[in-house]
């Protein structure tokens, strides 16, 4: 049978569901205006370890049992784990991965990470090969500025457009079978790139890349922006999301009030964060707290959820190139929304 | 319809078919017993670029060109490109991705990428989610000594269990319809760490991972290690591979003359490589070069590829840990093979 497709947008026949999920964050998300639909709120941002990597694997393997226990399944019903984060060779995941005995497949589109690897679960639970899977991403904000930007110890000035790295790992469990909310097609966004260097300004570097997988998902699916109950970026912050907004109206497309951005939800403003919460963990805990409770009790009917990713290294920044983005969208929808 | 599975491997229905392949190396390499059978030696290990790093995500970008061109297909007929390397944040694939109008997804398995990418890739064919995907890996001797050894210019002597990485990318398409030999079941593998700490011996470190993929992909498919006329592990190097084979004669698998290591055939011994070969593009180059080519031409009738990936990272090893290992697995069938 054809499967229904567009440029970049898969349609699924069967529709995965989301039958568990979880949000684990650290101090600083816990005083947050979100701080009420966290599965869990840490204080100690060492998560009881020695160094803030091992800290960010253990928020990984928290995150993902969780999601299991959520379920309501055993752990063993997973058949496959999907992870990646902002570490050098994502050994977060990998680490992580290690204390679980389950088949795992490490992915990596920076902050766009929840919506790789749910789009990717989503095609292999659709498709069959995999009854039931596991997602996740994590970030932290000591080791993403520790090896990204200056020792902490440093004490440097951020500047205005800066953005900060939310200490938080998200896990979604998706199945053929069960209850909950259905993802109903993905869009898979391409490396887009219009030339910004800044590695202080990441809103703006992956603004395009998110224009053009909306763009790319509104024409493939023949919907507007108004057809979505919330419209929900991952980490594009105050700038990238005014950003975004432009580039969308150039193209014809209104973003509403129904637009969202996971990076200004997850902190207060008087929390000096300044362009607001980025980093995998951000649109991670976001989706996997407020967003999927609101689907579940009914309050949202159908979402278009898009995390963007900044994909540069400290290389190819020393190295004198821009940054290119990528942005992957999936659509999430009530159980009930036919 | 239920479909057909293991406890980790996925049988594919409509088996992909490698429609195109290309294998592009470098001078070292060109120099080796598979100098015949490389789509392309360059000279020069800069490949006209300023820095190793550019140099190989223009690796990258050839090799994809040169395995849609092998393809006979339109560069637009490609619907996702699946991609990772060792650099961290794998910017040889994104930033390569970025000179392609493709989705893209990035994937991270260390050495295990060609067949973790191979394995995820056969699953979107098969699903009917893309009709056409390409598969790529790259690694370069010059960028993996310096991100993670020491710069080359201190001229550091090497430990007799190290292997060298090979400069060099491998690029496989996938389609639902066309012409080549087909993909018919994959294995993915579990994490496995049997504490080995020595980051010059990562033959032994993966040795594990890649026995116990082996273990589950013969009792998935209650097959033996006879009835393939190949199995092809990715860059054990000849300690990792006489680990395995050890390893796997404790676990009642006689692993005969029907196996080999991409490692141990990409280099002479008098080319100063210790252990044999290693990286990312090892097991990549090989398999998308006489390997694709004999199981073309009738040679070998069923190969099982299994590429394993040592996943640490500088930091890990700095903080003490020792270093996980996965291995996974495809199993590749000449065209007329029914």
């Amino acid at each position: 049978m054809e499967r229904k497709r567009g440029q970049q947008t898969v349609f699924f026949k069967n529709k995965p569901i989301i039958i568990g999920h979880y949000s684990l964050v650290g101090p600083k998300e816990g005083k947050g205006p979100l701080r009420d639909y966290f599965s869990k709120i840490e204080e100690d941002d060492l998560f009881g370890q020695k160094t803030y990597e091992k800290a960010e694997r253990t928020m990984i393997e928290q995150s993902l049992r969780g999601a299991v226990e959520n379920a309501g399944i055993k752990f063993g019903d997973v058949r496959l784990f999907l992870s990646g984060d902002l570490l050098n060779q994502i050994i977060s995941s990998s680490y992580a991965a290690r204390s679980f005995d389950i088949p795992y497949v490490g992915v990596f589109g920076a902050c766009s990470t929840m919506a790789e690897s749910l789009a990717l679960g989503a095609c292999l639970v659709d498709g069959g090969h995999f009854d039931t899977v596991a997602c996740a991403t994590s970030s932290h904000f000591s080791t993403a500025e520790r090896q990204f930007r200056f020792p902490l110890e440093l004490g440097n000035q951020r500047p205005p457009t800066s953005q900060w790295t939310v200490t938080g790992s998200g896990s979604t469990i998706l199945s053929c079978k069960g209850h909950g909310p259905r993802i109903t097609c993905a869009t898979f966004g391409k490396v887009t790139d219009y030339g910004i260097n800044d590695v202080n300004n990441m809103g703006a570097a992956m603004a395009p890349a998110a224009m053009n997988t909306l763009i790319a998902h509104f024409k493939d699916t023949k919907t507007k922006p108004e057809d979505y109950d919330l419209i929900l970026s991952g980490d594009l912050g105050k700038l990238g999301s005014e950003i975004l907004i432009d580039l969308m109206e150039d193209h014809g497309y209104k973003l509403g009030l129904n637009y969202k951005d996971c990076g200004q939800m997850i902190f207060k403003r008087n929390q000096n964060v300044l362009m607001g919460g980025s980093g995998c963990g951000c649109s991670a805990t976001v989706l996997n707290s407020i967003i999927l409770d609101k689907i579940i009790k009914g309050e949202y009917k159908k979402v278009l959820f898009m995390a963007t990713g900044a994909l540069l290294s400290t290389t190819s920044s020393q190295q004198g190139e821009s940054i290119p983005g990528i942005a992957h969208a999936i659509v999430i929808e009530g159980e009930d929304n036919e």
